[in-house]
């Protein structure tokens, strides 16, 4: 806006060094945590054709948006969302609080790891019952309850920190993208709140672009001091028909890449897939039991029923994580 | 991630490049539209210590979250908030479909534009009939709506498009924060919507850095086409003590600056400055009714009443539009 000729010719000089730059840097093998196959060149045939000025699939860098779902997608699922793991704690931990919880059906199904009972009685009054776990305390205490949850919980299976088990195929497409002017979205069922600490450092995306469920919140002034302190409720689920309103409320542009693993993603790729131009939707399959998991269909965490079906009569790309990953884990 | 030797040493060169560019850029007078005085030296003061390494009030690029609210503050807002006046026509033009508003006061009050019954009616009815008033439409068609009017509406005293009535001094000030590696956003009680269309060239901020009043959305497929419809209900106000939870949701940082200039911006003002380390608040005062408008305490737009005491009390910049801009619009 106030560029004088000088610094117009800096920039001018900079674009192209830019450019040169980050054609050098993309034209390293991509993706080699990726074995050679369909899902991999059909990733790579996506970035070349909307990346390239000469192409009739040429997408300007503003529109370049990337949605990844979070748990399956980026990281492991399985046996529980590992969410759900940490406000499980904290429904116990709250409990001596909470005297009125020691008939209520869904506390007793919680404090048991009943999962059978939980299935059966459904998702809404489970989540009513978390909400009111953590309420009554500022977003920062919470902020400093997850991070110490974090630094100290191992995941059954694995035996690591919850943070080790993110996809290191995943984070080199995140990577690969980037490189080729996309801005990377998590769009997530799990809460902004649980994800923003450390979504940067695992996957580069800072919290701005952390999009998932909102618990409420009020602005008080305690004391004079400014906080934000979390209500006993739900301002908004980010899943299901949930992402694209998500995704539409704090983007405001249609993604032309999306990536899930379940049919809580199945409306976000729907949605992705419907705008003009090329496109990518593109589901993760978890069918490797011996390095991760193994389920679809059946699980009670994660099911892919309907997307599968969806995204092979769209011919989306589906990722084996078995056949298509060198690797699943950096720590491997 | 993938960077080899030629790539980091390309990376280098062009860090340092980027810095002298950036320097020499930054180095040029800035806010030209400003006179010298306390407001803007203020405001570079701020810049030069939280950018500067060796400051002990230096603050990370990540960290440098600016916050604008938008009427008032970087456009005109009277005699009316200019999406009020749209919206009020939306409900003109919508009324043959809801003969059910024959007899409601708000429609009566809207159509006759009665100011003074409005206001005696409240917020909080006028909002829900102005929500039914573009409900079922899908967001594309209502983008296409505020586009159109956007381009043929004439602001009353100015005669000229809305989008002509942005502030000069405040299009330099997004500017020169964003080339000191400031992430510039809009904090709005107007809704998304209405801002989006136009952010990007009035003040080079995209859509997904503006954050404001939503309306409540629907995810369906219409004829296997997926597309968001507009349900008769707002989701989300983002005004008064709604935009330090706007903000927590939509970046999940606090600020280090905010811009306001009514009491709907007192509560931003205050979340910015409970944080640790230097802030600027800042609110620009209607003083000019010359070149713009003069009102503050007894307005019914845009009010500026408690967050003027305030202001003096904690010794925030209060910009004087009369004496501290050369200039308001550009077309002056």
């Amino acid at each position: 806006m106030h560029a004088r000729p000088t610094a117009s010719a800096a920039r001018a000089v900079l674009a192209v060094l830019l450019c040169a730059w980050s054609a050098a840097f993309s034209q390293q093998q991509p993706l080699p945590s990726w074995n050679e196959g369909s899902a991999k060149s059909r990733i790579v045939a996506f970035v070349k054709a909307v990346t390239d000025r000469s192409s009739k699939d040429y997408a300007p860098p503003p529109e370049r948006v990337a949605v990844f779902d979070n748990d399956g997608t980026l990281w492991s699922e399985q046996p529980l969302y590992f969410q759900l793991v940490f406000m499980i704690e904290q429904v116990k931990i709250a409990a001596p609080k909470h005297p009125e919880w020691k008939d209520n059906p869904v506390y007793k199904a919680l404090a048991a790891n009943d999962h059978k009972a939980l299935g059966e009685l459904g998702h809404k009054p489970v989540l009513e019952l978390l909400a009111v776990a953590n309420s009554g305390m500022t977003v920062e205490a919470y902020d400093k309850t997850i991070r110490e949850w974090l630094a100290t919980a191992r995941h059954p299976k694995f035996r690591r920190p919850y943070t080790d088990l993110v996809y290191k195929p995943m984070q080199e497409l995140l990577a690969y993208l980037r490189i080729n002017g996309f801005k990377t979205y998590i769009v997530s069922g799990g809460s902004i709140e649980f994800m923003r600490p450390w979504t940067q450092r695992a996957y580069g995306i800072p919290p701005e672009q952390v999009i998932g469920t909102i618990s409420d919140t009020q602005f008080e002034l305690q004391e004079g001091k400014p906080v934000l302190v979390r209500e006993p409720k739900f301002a908004f689920i980010d899943d299901g028909p949930g992402k694209p309103v998500g995704i539409y409320r704090a983007i405001g542009r249609r993604p032309i890449a999306a990536f899930g693993n379940s049919d809580g993603d199945l409306q976000m790729l729907q949605f992705t897939e419907g705008g003009s131009g090329r496109r990518l939707m593109l589901i993760v399959r978890h069918d490797d039991a011996a390095r991760e998991f193994a389920y679809d269909r059946q699980s009670h965490v994660g099911r892919l029923d309907k997307a599968l079906d969806e995204a092979r009569a769209k011919k989306w790309v589906v990722v084996s994580m078995k056949s298509d990953w060198k690797r699943i884990f950096a720590f491997e």
